[in-house]
């Protein structure tokens, strides 16, 4: 362990020297026994589920039938909170726990039960003794909690089990949130993590005039599950120096001296806090212009630290070895029931909890009182969520006359929405886009008329929309970007991440773990919900003609129809005011993560407000104007073309277009679906189609071409379910993709009008007049195309007017 | 922009600065005529399809119909490229060159083209007018080649399209490959990424004595696609102190003037190198116990550098402007042509190219020789690969009975026949393994007997199997692992990467990545195939019990599915021994994604060795051993039980006992699937079984209840094509999960055994004796653990003994 010290880059301040702000000896003696009763909660809950207080010698009946949990780095959990909760009663400071290494789960329960806000939750788990027998009954067992934090764990906004997000979530909650201040734990684990490692960049994006403050927590205690951590090695002076490059101004505590490291913890907690406000008090009266050197604690304690030192003669505290259960087979191993005993005697629990278990008055004094103990927090339990100011989609919305006619940029309009909504939030923030540096390329410019970009470092000539004051957020890591949302999100404020769809798949996981904890969350009553958690992708595989193989992957979708449907939703809007009508809805929506999924570029449009608005509360229709069905007839149509998406559908349309002009015998039918999830049977997802109207959609027995945005197979698995569903036939994006046309694109993964229109034939059957004209005609131009490909090199013609243009769709419903 | 300057954190030694590698004038003109060649040539491919030596003056029609592609990064790719050829003319160093902005892929072909590479592997494009027209030509074009560096680049190992990992690939190159020096260019758009800043810490990880050198170049033009990065609006000293903390020797070159940037830069590279090899020539004399304080190089150059200055009176070189095409228009405006032509005119391409086309000798001299070219090297192209010695599996198999009657931590004997492939491997390395530090935990810790944990930092006493010399790769990273896994196999040597099955996900943006690597790569015949990437699944959804909800997502297997069915495998072993089977054919594959899940825990163990090679080589197989139909008969079974995965296996075996045991009317078949891809039809994948052979198994028509490891879904996805799809009735993973018991876990995600037993009697229909009273006992078993689940908090049962252990299976074929 290395030496003890208290060493900043810089001096601390006076006031942290203070006499009144040092730990006194006896203010220190209750601390201390106040960390012994988190420690003694900690080990008790994950062995013992009887005889909680050592009322009686400790007998092989007590402990729990299967020991789980980790206790390597609870006791230093217990630590940071214990001395969160000196600084909330000295300065009244709202604080939110973020513990990064949150399977340190029960150390964290602990310290809520202490403080009271659990049992307030959860009232079976009382303070007293049937409480606390509750208490250690209920960790990590079937029906009780999970062991690590979660949504189940009161003032907690982050499931420390996937790691690298911790400070990513930190740095997000803060953001338009002037007066909090989150004390974020990082183990030396999660900091070899990408995610964190790019993290450390929040100076650069945090502005203390208008958001609060992340205080780091970096506790290193040396190891991970079996080996040594790359900055738990390294010198006090290594890890203070990569801080101090970061941008933060390092304060090291250290030590395995508990006398020790409360008297440097408390004190540099007091600096922190002391330098956090004074650079808020700066700014908020004179403005910042250059990153605030926030500081941060570099905390270095033992791991497992007073767990047990030594067992089958082997080190335990202080190593790898203490990272779950130290003692193993306590039931049947006489020494290390022993063993535990005076383990959880050390703490000395008669000198904690009077005999019908309650925390005595003196210790739970040392709580902060009411709603500053940060269990009740109301950031975190979506307690201070305010509506989203949305103006009428009208203010945006494209005219439309004949369907398919004009072409714009879809996006374009949606650039304005958020524009709007920066305006009228601007008085009380809380709304902010997120994207790797692509709001232009995204064609959502327009929100740089009422705000800009942020960045906390000098602004030269030739920038374009950038200042401190900006709140458009835009770094090039999904992960931060995804992460900054999630806690700005998960805190009650509405956002945006709007990125590339294939490098969605870069930050996939954290979807996958938000959905889990949203999954979890809405169960729990006393979390109110959340605003959702909003993912545009805009630069899709169809169009990415600048770069290629490498940017066309839909995979996002597939990952989040995994999960579970009360939490997911998946939208495909076809046009720009299908678009507003789905961002009005999930930017007003709660609790769900909300993939929407349209391209940047110019596309036909296709829907006036009216009718988008309809279809997009739907989720799905017949498009008449498209087809060529009787009004009134019941016969129904010879093939349905459905579709999903933007190129999808022009390309559905057009293949329509092809069958009507070539083959007037031939009824058609045209479906865009635009919410994935009308697909499956309402059992499976709450907006499956019933049965009947589903079938009132696509018939029951006709056959189905679908031209789908994704992976063609995803449709499969969404209509497993559906009665005979071998009549659907799909295309998709089926991993063909280089630097080429949009046209090419769409005939290299067989999902060109010519092949939609040629698989129609093909399934309609009967003999149509003008069917194998129209076939040969499809595989004319395909041919032609080929040979546009293959002759380009000597011969480069233009392309785009002679097969790209759609033919334009004659309105035929009104 | 900075100051021009050269500074180290130590000086640069004697030997940089001696006259005689200094550059001088006369090669400073030289080598800026040849840097001017390449972007002459990468301006040229952006924009040009005819006239492309400008014998005559630019008209609309030279100009392509599409302008694609980046102009910002390329100079400066291109400019590093020079001077990393200067170096290998001087030291005969053997150079890998990493372009981390692939996207500038223009500047990459033009050097490939320059040091004629290119044309020995594409002779179409050969070194006169006719080729140099077709170098152009093909730029972004349909039937071309696509924009980025990847597959189709010569020498190149890595496509720049998400960005990220171009210095953990560069890392995992030089592993075990001591002659080669990867030169690694990191844009600062990629610096601010997650994966790229974990990557730093390649130090910690690379041993001089038997490792090659990485040199991390980072570029920085200061701009993203549309804004500043962090680092490029940081001081020099801001971003040296990054680096040196991360424990590099960061030296600056910065400017804008090319005569003096060359200067410098040919100084900082005869520095760089000359460290390189004092470190690789001290530890291979005297070992090395340390990390070594490696040289790295902060590059400051404009974007778009030698591009136009200003267009439409705004500023596009030296900012973001430059990033793509800095001239729009061209065809159309004849200013912006004006500006393209007298942009092209200032490289003077009559000064470097003769009247046909060829470079001019003096310049084409500048190249490295023959097999020293950055375009031809070995190792980029698979030519360097040797077989992994693999000993028979009969020295690992178990020895099995009864089926299902013993039990054995399934990945152990994985274990001991990686611990062979490092010893007989240890006079020629070319294997690892690489795992966030679950190596034991994974149990494969056998392979610490023949090597340790790699890590360059001090040894202490408590270590388990810790030195610089170990050949286990552990670092908290799934980004780290994968991408130096990536580069390692790339490069043609094996390895595996063992992790999490949940957080596999985090790096599956990188598995896609990959996967569409090898998929155009192996079209390539000069690309050599290379080792598959092999990642293994070991902490399974089904028992997380330690970790809960967080640890519980098998999604990495549907992402893995979506892929082209050419590079992708997914194994489902459900045994030791057919995971040994599994493992020896995937460490000898080539070319493949392979995805291996399996748990480690002790499960059930069934099949002898020759049953397990062949259950592995069929991929799915009746386990006659499991079912009650008679031998020869022509019957068929009244219900199919089919399972895929460990858990769902005994499972699934469990139920088909209990149906054989209580209704002994009803025939039962057990197929066990532990190739996933056997199950699409054949035109899907290479894998999947003739309708014929698939019927063998699964019959025409009779019912078939499926208990599967992953999502219930994804079979539905895989089965589409197959016949009569809806008789298949599946069970799997459905985001149910906490901390809780295995069988927990089964019931809540409805694939216990109770319940496949009684979905089977619901669907083999008919009247079997017993049947009534098997679903009333299944019933009574699951309220039973619903009982148990509702109760253990006031009493805590044993759940182990009366629910979980499995029915011994009988082996009733021999």
């Amino acid at each position: 362990m290395a030496s003890q010290q208290f060493h900043g880059t810089t001096p601390p301040p006076q006031e942290a020297w203070q006499t009144d702000t040092a730990l006194g000896h006896e203010e220190l003696g209750l601390l201390n026994r106040y960390w012994n009763a988190a420690n003694y909660l900690t080990v008790a809950q994950i062995y013992l589920q009887e005889n909680v207080l050592l009322h009686e010698p400790l007998r092989p009946g007590h402990i729990k039938p299967r020991l789980l949990g980790h206790w390597g780095t609870s006791p230093g959990l217990s630590l940071i909170y214990v001395h969160l909760n000196r600084l909330i009663r000295r300065t009244a400071a709202k604080v939110l726990f973020v513990a990064g290494p949150g399977h340190g789960g029960p150390a964290v329960v602990a310290n809520l039960y202490l403080e009271g806000s659990y049992s307030e939750i959860y009232p079976a788990v009382s303070q007293d003794a049937a409480g606390l027998r509750r208490l250690v009954r209920q960790f990590s067992t079937p029906g009780g909690i999970p062991s690590h934090v979660g949504p189940a764990t009161p003032g907690s906004i982050h499931e420390g089990g996937e790691l690298g997000y911790s400070l990513a979530h930190a740095t997000g909650t803060v953001m338009d949130n002037p007066d909090l201040l989150v004390a974020c734990v990082v183990g030396d684990g999660e900091a070899e993590t990408g995610p964190l490692a790019a993290s450390w960049k929040a100076p650069a994006f945090l502005n203390p005039a208008r958001d609060g403050a992340v205080l780091p927590i970096l506790h290193l205690n040396g190891y991970k599950i079996s080996g040594p951590t790359v900055l738990g090695r390294q010198s006090d002076e290594q890890v203070s120096a990569l801080l101090a490059a970061h941008g933060w101004d390092p304060v090291v505590v250290s030590g395995a001296d508990p006398a020790a490291v409360h008297r440097q913890l408390a004190m540099a907690l007091d600096y922190a806090f002391a330098r956090i406000r004074r650079f808020q008090d700066s700014a908020r009266n004179h403005g910042a212009s250059e990153p605030a050197r926030w500081p941060a604690i570099i905390l270095r304690t033992p791991k497992g630290w007073t767990g047990p030192g030594i067992v089958d003669g082997i080190h335990v505290e202080g190593t790898f070895r203490s990272h779950q259960v130290p003692l193993s087979g306590v039931r049947e191993n006489p020494e290390h029931l022993a063993l535990l005993e005076s383990w959880l005697r050390s703490y000395k629990p008669e000198a904690l909890f009077d005999d019908d278990g309650r925390l005595l008055p003196e210790l739970a004094a040392l709580a902060p009182a009411g709603s500053l103990r940060m269990g009740v927090g109301p950031w975190a339990h979506g307690s201070t969520v305010k509506p989203l100011p949305l103006r009428p989609l009208e203010d945006y919305a494209l005219e439309i006359g004949v369907p398919g006619a004009t072409k714009h940029e879809t996006t374009r309009p949606l650039g304005e929405m958020l524009r709007d909504i920066y305006l009228d939030t601007a008085q009380d923030p809380r709304f902010r886009l997120f994207s790797p540096d692509e709001t232009n390329s995204n064609r959502l410019g327009a929100v740089f008329e009422a705000t800009e970009r942020c960045l906390m470092e000098p602004v030269l000539a030739g920038d374009d929309h950038l200042s401190p004051d900006g709140r458009v957020m835009e770094v090039l890591s999904e992960h931060l970007c995804q992460g900054w949302l999630e806690g700005y999100v998960l805190t009650g404020r509405h956002g945006l991440f709007a990125t590339y769809e294939a490098f969605a798949m870069v930050s996939a996981s954290m979807t996958v773990q938000h959905a889990k904890w949203l999954q979890h969350a809405r169960e729990l009553p006393w979390r109110n919900p959340v605003p959702s958690l909003n993912i545009l992708l805009t630069s899709t595989c169809w169009r990415n003609d600048h770069n290629g193989f490498s940017h066309q992957g839909p995979g996002l979708i597939d990952t989040v129809l995994s999960l579970s449907g009360s939490v997911i939703r998946v939208y495909l809007p076809p046009d720009s005011n299908t678009l507003l009508a789905t961002a009005e809805h999930v930017l007003q929506s709660k609790d769900y993560v909300n993939l929407v999924v349209v391209d940047k570029q110019e596309h036909p449009q296709y829907l006036p407000l009216e009718e988008a608005r309809r279809h997009a509360a739907a989720g799905a229709s017949t498009w008449r104007w498209a087809g060529n069905e009787q009004q009134g007839s019941s016969s129904g149509p010879d093939i349905v073309m459905a579709c999903a998406g933007d190129v999808p559908t022009e390309e559905a349309l057009a293949a329509a277009w092809l069958l009507q002009r070539h083959v007037p015998g031939l009824t058609v039918r045209v479906v865009n679906v635009m919410d994935a999830l009308v697909l499956p049977p309402p059992d499976v997802h709450p907006h499956g189609l019933s049965e009947a109207a589903f079938e009132e959609l696509f018939t029951q027995d006709t056959h189905v071409i679908v031209a789908w945005h994704g992976y063609a197979r995803t449709v499969h698995q969404l209509l497993h379910g559906r009665r005979n569903p071998g009549r659907f036939h799909v295309r998709g994006y089926n991993e063909q993709g280089t630097t080429t046309t949009p046209f090419d694109m769409v005939v290299l993964n067989r999902m060109s009008r010519y092949h939609l229109a040629v698989e129609a034939l093909h399934r309609a059957g009967g003999q149509h007049q003008g069917a194998q004209e129209l076939a040969t005609y499809c595989q004319e131009m395909l041919t032609k195309h080929e040979e546009y490909v293959l002759a380009h090199l000597e011969d480069l013609p233009e392309i785009r007017d002679w097969v790209w243009s759609p033919p334009q769709q004659q309105r035929t419903d009104g």
